[in-house]
């Protein structure tokens, strides 16, 4: 390969930069140029796309947000759009595609390299949902963000002896739940992964007050109900008042913690190598500190599962 | 006097313990003794409190929230109670106070004056919403929580090209909203103290848009109406959608900024000084950056006024 | 005036990029156009610079630096240089020019104005140190970045029961000393405006200790010594180890605070006010909270005073 | 076992106290006493502790430093202090311990165990450096301190296009060098671990210049020299100027990141596990994620190697 193209798509997440500067510096290493695609699988149908050279990927590794703008497109699920992209790319001597995104960039990258576009995925989203890699990029700098602010909401909870529910990002996975909650030392955690028992909460708070502790900070993934519906559950159950605190989008926005700019930088330039082999529909992702790569189609078919020895942990260490 | 006491009541604002530090040490000093009220008025009422000596407030400078904690207390409205608490304070020796809160708090100070306990009033808010002191501990922590944040949401917003709608505190004062809104940039700002026109919002939006422009930032204060309120208005007069981002109780903790504690240092000192001349129903304050003191009357009968030149200047920046 | 144009020179400060948008946008808002002049007075004399529309000003108002760059340039204090650099303004249509920078920078622009070509000065220094402004752009920030940084050390003096001298910049004004000693509670300050006496720090630690005190913090002036020979002082004449953090470069850059914003916003908009009235050789600054013109001789030829109010404050709160 | 004790010892690092936390709250949750030892060893000689409850570890997650204190005590080679140590730990019905520090704690900690007194070892050291565990609690957080001050250098850098030398911590382990400089997009990072090549360096910065970048970011450990000397060292053999920035202890403070906090908990929680099981003379540690346990003289008579692939990474991305 010649020439190659990037692209990010689905929600943003920090280190998305990081790879991308890492995806245009390796392939530059072994001589391959590449062009950054805008807006994610738009730009691509439309093959709106620019040169990346090693200086215009300068200044970005510590930048959250992606360079090259995302979008959702629901037009590239047609194939026509699809081969219209391809023949875009192939008119403009590009060869092969690397996808940072979620899970739902990865079905499109598989679809175009059944078409005979070789895409390799990299997993970009800060849910650490994707199944296959143990982190993504953007999951440790979504977890900073999280316990910085359970930091501050907990000044507010311990002055005023007050409760506080904090609802974070998680639709069906309780990752940032699980970690920021164990970070945090929140005294209870609901994830989308366990049942909860509201009962079991109860008990906690109660018990907390009896032994003279005051405030406590309960973490709800949005995928197991909202901060609102839980606070007025444990009103009606039990009559304790809680205050609310949604954290929403701040989550994924931030400049990007060391771990992500080093996965970013690892898993970008693992795609470039991976591509260049003529190794099309795999992802790449991190297992035991090594990069690896594996099938693209087990990032979407197989389904991810948090540590739930954290969870565990936690309430050991919550008591 | 020998001996003087302390307390925080109100919402807690960062910067409040660099004041209650800055309280004990200024007092001994002087060879006075300080002692820490616990939960605000209502440990005042049962003289619930504390020797703070020296070493007491030694790392509490760069904490958020107060370490005397604070609460909301009805029953101090009743004369009764407020003679309960005087007589209490007289028993330990206790021969005047301050007060670290905001207007709500100062009420009660003027009250306890009147009948013969000596306070003086340190502006503890992050609404800066007290007239008669320029600022007030805890504002500027809060703004650059509200920056930060916004920072944040932008990395996504403009990854995106969506709108979004941040919501900050404010019920009667504009400060947060403004001075915020200024620093980070948005695009459309609202605030109590101004009606706003949703044509011209609207006007602003695409207008960007006509230039290229696909991403803009709303600050709304909550005094003016919600988050969602606002989205749901621009969605109907307009069909525009927006993200909505409630910033809720992070605008309150974190460990306070350089200028909140350099605030709650002097004040805490100042109100020592004027306790101590035996000049009771004083509040102090910041003005034209000398630390001064005023009739604590004026700090709940006047009305603070925001600096309505930052508004202006907002709007021909985000042109 | 049609079109004007501005530049960043001496040391880079944060919020310079705020103001550099604040020019822009106010002249836009004007109906004037603004040219970005690269690389400060060497760009000027070759002529080197961008039109700047709103969009190119989109972005920055968070980023620490300057977009404009910034460089020293002695051949700029010859006439023959300077005369070819309002040579190149003038052909391409340049009728005014604002300069962000420290006092060395004010020269130049002074220099220019007597030579027929109006300017105006923006404070835009960390050192807080331009007479007829109570504050400069940068400042805070640096404020903040250096109380982190000792709010870090202290976790370890506490820790280790060590002593620590923290060096930070500031050659003739104390002010980032001063401010910063006093909002990390530091034990002793040495500033340049205010001779130090050795043993009385000495006396300071030494009755920290004998009340249980293990550990200081001794903020140093570059301008007064450095942190070492501090350290070595107090091994000499006490037998007292302190360890030396030099705080150095990281003290200019970093994502300006709310303040620095807000300043550069009204210092910037205020200066292109002022060209646009046809007043050239005036400074902008802030005094009692107004925005602010004066004679921007002044600005070079009085001496900065920093608010020893605070260092006295300072040996009060750190008995 | 019905009570153990533990202390922190050698340099503090941001996470230890959350390793306290879970020592504490998981052996309460098995009916187990815990003791806190403060200032390490010395404390332990002599006997000095505290019980620590469950509300005595509240408030500490987010702390950096150790809230136990920390020492050197060279007195502690000696049997004599050892047995004496051991048998005030008798006196107070204290069964085993938990070390928390770096690999001359662990030492002790053997000496102990074959003494009859058994003893865990959790690894805390900004430098990671302990063989057997893959990461050391509070590497994390001194990463994220680096390449944020790296960022603020980096702005200073970009506007005067200067080229910095940044000297972090780093004895004998390149770590923190190597990921702090792929993290931060340094352009060359030298370590202890490899032999670097002064003539690679300059070449570099030459290559960056001649196509048009006027900055660089070097990274050097202060095992492997100074950043002074390594400035001198460019400045003699290419005439190569740059700026010198030494980090130093703010390295080692600041409230812990998500994941030292959670690999605190995880493994302050399987220390108390292996104790309880009556095995002393282990280390804890996290390998493949995974929480495990081994012989605690590996960790200090084995070497700890850094992952040299993220090194080579660094060389192809900085091109």
């Amino acid at each position: 390969m010649k020439k190659i193209a990037v692209l990010t798509s689905g929600g943003d997440s920090p280190g998305m930069n990081a790879a991308i500067r890492a995806v245009v510096r390796k392939a530059n290493f072994h001589g391959v140029e590449v062009m950054g695609i805008n807006h994610g699988y738009e730009g691509f149908i439309e093959g709106r796309m620019d040169l990346l050279d090693l200086g215009s990927v300068g200044g970005i590794i510590q930048r959250g947000g992606t360079k090259l703008f995302s979008s959702r497109c629901p037009q590239f699920k047609e194939d026509q759009f699809q081969y219209q992209g391809i023949e875009k790319m192939k008119e403009a001597g590009v060869e092969g595609l690397v996808v940072i995104g979620g899970d739902g960039s990865y079905r499109g990258a598989m679809e175009l390299t059944k078409k005979g576009f070789p895409c390799v995925g990299v997993p970009g989203t800060i849910d650490n949902d994707i199944p296959g890699t143990e982190y993504t990029i953007g999951f440790d700098t979504a977890l900073n963000t999280v316990i910085e602010s359970i930091d501050k909401i907990r000044d507010t909870a311990t002055s005023h002896e007050n409760s506080f529910i904090v609802e974070v990002m998680g639709r069906d996975a309780g990752d940032i739940a699980l970690w920021a909650g164990l970070a945090a030392g929140a005294e209870s955690i609901l994830i989308p992964e366990e049942a909860y028992d509201i009962d079991e909460i109860i008990t906690r708070i109660k018990r907390g007050e009896a032994r003279g502790k005051k405030h406590s900070i309960i973490i709800v993934a949005e995928g197991v109900m909202s901060g609102s519906d839980l606070a007025k559950l444990l009103k009606e159950k039990a009559n304790i008042t809680t205050r609310v605190s949604v954290l929403g989008h701040i989550q994924r926005g931030g400049s990007p913690s060391a771990r992500d700019r080093v996965l970013g930088g690892r898993l970008g330039a693992k795609a470039v190598e991976v591509l260049l082999e003529g190794r099309g529909g795999r992802a790449v992702g991190i297992k035991n500190h090594q990069v690896i790569d594996y099938d693209l189609e087990e990032a979407f078919t197989k389904k991810h599962k948090a540590d739930l020895s954290l969870y565990t942990l936690s309430k050991e260490l919550s008591i």
